[in-house]
C-alpha cells in the first residue's frame, strides 16, 4: 500500500503508459482513466486507455477526441479495478504486469505490484485528484470534467453513503474550473434512450418482494435484451430501482448475460452488508453496493440470493 | 431589497415569529421553515411555523418533535414564498403583513416590506444558510439537517443548473455537523410508496412526444387519483421524469386538481425559459423550472401549451 505521495511519484517517473478500464465501463472507470489520460499526455508521456469492452455513448464528451495509437508500454496502471477478473476477455492478458492500482474498493485483491486503495473516498477519481493535486499537475476544465464524472457516477450524485464532506470540497474545485456540470449529470443520470425508459418501466412493473417487502428482486432475462434491443449501456444504474420501495432494505437486479449465467448486483439502504453476500457467490464490492456471478437457473439463483440476505438480516427462512 | 447581514438583523431584533411556507410544501419550503424556527428559537424566541397543507411525512425527521402552539405574532416571515397566492387557503389572510421574505425565485413578487432575494442560490436554505452565518447563531446538527433537505430538495441533489460550487461548499459544511446526508437523500429521492412508484409508472407509460420529440407531455388526471388513492405528497417531483428522453428539451406535467383545474410543472434541459412561457398562464418560477394553472379541458391545455413551447423554440406550429 502507498500513498498519494508516491503514487504522484511513480506517475510522474514513467512514460509510455497503459491506462486500464475495468469491462462494462462506467462513469468512474472511464473518468479516472480519461482524467489520468489527459494529466500524463499534459505532461508530454504516451499514455492510452484500453478496455476490454466498448465505452457507453453517453459518456463520449469524456473521449470524443480520443485517438487510440498504440505503443509499446511500459508501465500499466489499473483504475477502479478490484479484481484482475474485472479486466475483462481484451485485457486480462496484462494481469500479471500491472505496476499500479489507483481505486477506492475495500474488497479490492491488491493484485498490482503498487497498490493505492482508499475505502473512505466516493469513486476512483477522488483518489485520483488527490494524486494529481501531490504530483502538481494542474487541473484543466478536461480533466475536471472527467473527475466529476467519476465522483456523481460513484457517490450516485452525492446521495450514497460513500460521500463525504471532502467530496463536496473537491466537486465546489471541479466546478470552479467551469465544467458543464448540470450537462454531465444529464448525461450520466437523466438522458435515456427510449430502450431504457421502456426496460426500467419493466423492472419497475416486474419488481417482486420477498422477506416481509424488506428485499426486492427483479430479473432482466436474456430473452428481453434480444427482445427490446437494449444495448449494454443502457442498463447500468439500473440496480438503484430496486431499493425504491419505502421498506425495501436489500434490493437485488439479476441480469442474465448467457443463458443460465446470471450478473447480480445488490444494494442495501440499511444495515445489510450486501458486499459480505456477494463474497458467498465469488464476487465483492462495497458494503451498500457489491456484485457477483451466480450460474443456474433463475428460480435456483433467486432462491440461493434470498436465503443468504434473509440470514444476513436475521429472518427465519420460512417467510421467504 | 437587503441584504443578508440587514436579514440578520431583522431576525435578532424580533420576537414571537410566525414562519410562513407556501402551499403544496416542499423540502426546501419546510426545510427553510424550521430552520428558521430552531435556530429562532435557540435564542429563546418563540416561533411557529405555518402552512396552509398537510407537510408531507416524508419529511417528518425535521418536524416530528415539533409543537405548534400558537401565539399574538409580532413578525411575520415568508420563507421560499415567490408571491402570496402561494400561502394557499389557510395563509392568506397574512397576505398584507408579511414583514420579511427570504426567497431564491428570480420571478418573486416583491410582497413583503423587507425582501432578501438571491436568484443565485439553489435554494431558500442556502439564502437563509448565510443569513444564520450573518447572525452569529450556531449551525446545529438539527438546523444542517433542515438547511441540507432544502438544499438537495431544489438542487435536484446538486444537479440542477441552480447549483454552484458555493453549494457545494455549503454542503460540506453542513455535512461535517454530521447530518445523516444519506437518510435524508433517501426520504427526499427514493424513499416510495406503492402508490408513488405506480403513479411514475403511469407517467412514464403514457408519456406523449411532440415537436420532433423535443417535448413531452404527460396529464396525471383527477380519476387517477381517486382511482390509485395517491396522496398529494406521492405526487411532488414527478415533473423531471418528464425530461428523461434523451432528445427532449422541454417536459410538461400536468395535474388535474380540481375537474377542469390543471396545475401545470414545466421543466427545460436545455435553451428554453419556461418561466417565460408559464408567466403566459400567469404563472412564473424559474427558467429551468416554472409552474402555472391553466382551466379547460385537457385537449384544450395541451394545445395551448404545446403553441407557446413551440413558439419558444421557434417551431412552426404544424409539426405539433
Amino acid at each position: 500500500m502507498i500513498d498519494f505521495e508516491e503514487a504522484a511519484k511513480l506517475l510522474l517517473s514513467h512514460d509510455n503508459i497503459y491506462i486500464l478500464t475495468h469491462r462494462s465501463p462506467d462513469g468512474d472507470t472511464i473518468g479516472c482513466g480519461f482524467g489520468l489520460y489527459y494529466a500524463l499526455t499534459s505532461l508530454g508521456k504516451n499514455a492510452a486507455v484500453l478496455c476490454s469492452d466498448e465505452l457507453p455513448r453517453r459518456y463520449n464528451y469524456l473521449y470524443g477526441d480520443y485517438a487510440d495509437k498504440r505503443f509499446s508500454p511500459e508501465y500499466f496502471v489499473a483504475v477502479d479495478i478490484a479484481d484482475t477478473k474485472l479486466l475483462g476477455t481484451e485485457l486480462k492478458k496484462y494481469a500479471d504486469y500491472i505496476d499500479l492500482c489507483i481505486d477506492h474498493h475495500q474488497s479490492n485483491t491488491h493484485f498490482a505490484k503498487k497498490m493505492l486503495i482508499e475505502p473512505d473516498a466516493s469513486a476512483a477519481c477522488e483518489v485520483l485528484y488527490k494524486v494529481l493535486e501531490k504530483a502538481e499537475i494542474p487541473i484543466t476544465k478536461t480533466i475536471a470534467e472527467c473527475l466529476y464524472t467519476g465522483i456523481v457516477t460513484d457517490s450516485g450524485c452525492f446521495r450514497y453513503p460513500a460521500t463525504t464532506a471532502e467530496t463536496h470540497r473537491i466537486a465546489a474545485k471541479l466546478i470552479d474550473k467551469g465544467i458543464p456540470y448540470a450537462y454531465i449529470n444529464r448525461q450520466v443520470f437523466e438522458t435515456k434512450s427510449k430502450q431504457r425508459i421502456a426496460i426500467e418501466s419493466y423492472a419497475i412493473t416486474h419488481m417482486e418482494y420477498y422477506l416481509d417487502e424488506k428485499c426486492a428482486f427483479v430479473a432482466v432475462s436474456n430473452d428481453l435484451f434480444l427482445e427490446t434491443g437494449v444495448a449494454d449501456d443502457d442498463l447500468e444504474g439500473l440496480a438503484p430501482l430496486t431499493t425504491e420501495l419505502e421498506t425495501v432494505e436489500v434490493g437485488i437486479l439479476v441480469k442474465e448475460r448467457d443463458r443460465g449465467k446470471f450478473r447480480v448486483s445488490m444494494r442495501s439502504v440499511k444495515s445489510t452488508d450486501v458486499s459480505a453476500i456477494c463474497a458467498k457467490f465469488g464476487g465483492g464490492g462495497h458494503y451498500f453496493a457489491a456484485g457477483c456471478m451466480i450460474e443456474g437457473t433463475l428460480a435456483d439463483v433467486r432462491m440461493r440470493l434470498l436465503k443468504e440476505v434473509a440470514s444476513a438480516m436475521g429472518i427465519d427462512l420460512w417467510v421467504i
